[in-house]
């Protein structure tokens, strides 16, 4: 394994455990159970990648990898213990959802480019793969996913990271410190639209 | 790329723009904003193609194909700038629906065969296609799926539609007359059940 | 066709059958006509195996053997025929749904080991095939999924059959009857859990 393909790989599973996390808190506001909450880690965590590999035709990373199931049994456990109250389920799901858009966009992107998709089908490819497992999660769990919501900025952050990184890609100036910095920019952006209220305009002007 | 493929190619990117029209009403009847508009009408609108070119085992031609994403963009826009009002959206939602439907269980059906599925199977894939887009539509959107709606026909026209280009594929008379009149009967039929409110018998039979 | 794959078969069929019951008896309470109840139970029974196959990489066996279509097809029928008044509906449901989750956690993760996936993914996509088919009905149904009803176990049972299955494989012990009894297990556990009200602790400690 080379450097590079570690460093893709602790980027993945972190991002993994961030939208793990965000499928047990949802599980542990809508009362559902251990497992419940288990399966619910599984899905949003793994997801968005199952989605990606498959259009892209090769075997799911989270089924030719173990280690993948390690942060949806870390999420479980981690809500389990911590969590206390609901009031403030929303504000903490809403940041671990942020962190793993960030870090999905970015790392579903330069898997697209690395199996040779042309540059507009890889954004294309981040973006789904960073919004995929949220929505998912929101999907199963019967909710107005949080991807729809007008009342903040979703999608817009993960689609400017994305096509960031495509650029950086292609200019030859990806590494570990820019992807970062890019899944950095889009993570900020994001929770400063949802804690300023930034919105889009409607979809229909009247 | 031969005239058969051309015109599978431009009938298909016309599935694809009426299905994501169909998405961007729906964005703009729930309120969601621009982002999201373009999102649910490429979801509504590659959706169903993406799901069938995976089940083929194909590269998904929306992700090879950068031509694929001008539909969903232009109906955001036009969704954007036309629509006022939302008494009128779900009449003409289901006219593009309608639209969206005739064409991909046509395409779909074609290609299913041109990828070698036997008949039956060609025709599952054909329905699948046609129905994929605006079910995915609907149930991320967290609607009851206007597939299930006892209130008039949906799918039968598509049933239909792709079992009779099977045989036409079959007889060898599929062309480009065809496949635009197998479309058309099944558009016309989707709209007049709508429209008179044909029925299916329910479910059960009490 | 060996022995050992009409058997495999044969125990997949079944499980498509169960699961499409399910799916029409769920058309038939939320009063969906026959042609959503023939589409709903095709989803049911077909859903979990077609994504199987997808993740595995291998052409799904509902689009190249016809015969997957014939379960559907009964099921829509039988229900169409037999269900009177939608009070004792939830109960046969839950029975049909239990029967299909314990067939195709048995044959999804047979089918994920056949096709050279390690151990412990092969259990993953074990449980993803038992669940999947349910879950993909209850979505597009849009009711919150009978996975995370919090009242019983549903997953559980499913999860250590898969795992009971990889270790039976493992051992060479796998056969017809350790098959039969490991579905048995699962069903069995998965109906009491149901009748007694067991359940696992909820996802938050508080």
């Amino acid at each position: 394994m080379t450097a590079a393909s570690q460093i893709a790989l602790i980027l993945d599973l972190l991002g993994v455990f961030f939208f793990a996390v965000s499928g047990s808190l949802l599980a542990a506001r809508n009362g559902f159970d251990l497992v419940g909450s288990l399966l619910l880690a599984s899905l949003a965590g793994l997801g968005g990648g199952v989605v990606r590999d498959v259009i892209i035709g090769t075997p799911p990373a989270a089924f030719s990898n173990p280690a993948y199931l390690i942060p949806p049994l870390l999420a479980t456990v981690l809500v389990y213990f911590t969590v206390a109250g609901v009031e403030r389920i929303k504000r903490v799901l809403v940041i671990f959802d942020a962190g793993g858009l960030a870090l999905f966009c970015v790392t579903g992107t330069v898997k697209a480019l690395y199996f040779g998709l042309n540059p507009v089908a890889a954004v294309l490819l981040g973006v789904t793969t960073g919004v995929g497992g949220g929505l998912l999660r929101d999907v199963v769990a019967n909710e107005v996913p949080q991807l729809f919501d007008p009342h903040d900025i979703y999608a817009l952050p993960a689609m400017l990271g994305a096509a960031v990184v495509a650029l950086l890609v292609g200019a030859g100036w990806f590494n570990l410190f820019t992807g970062t910095a890019a899944a950095s920019v889009v993570f900020v952006l994001r929770l400063l639209s949802w804690r300023y209220g930034w919105r889009a305009p409607l979809a229909s002007r009247t």
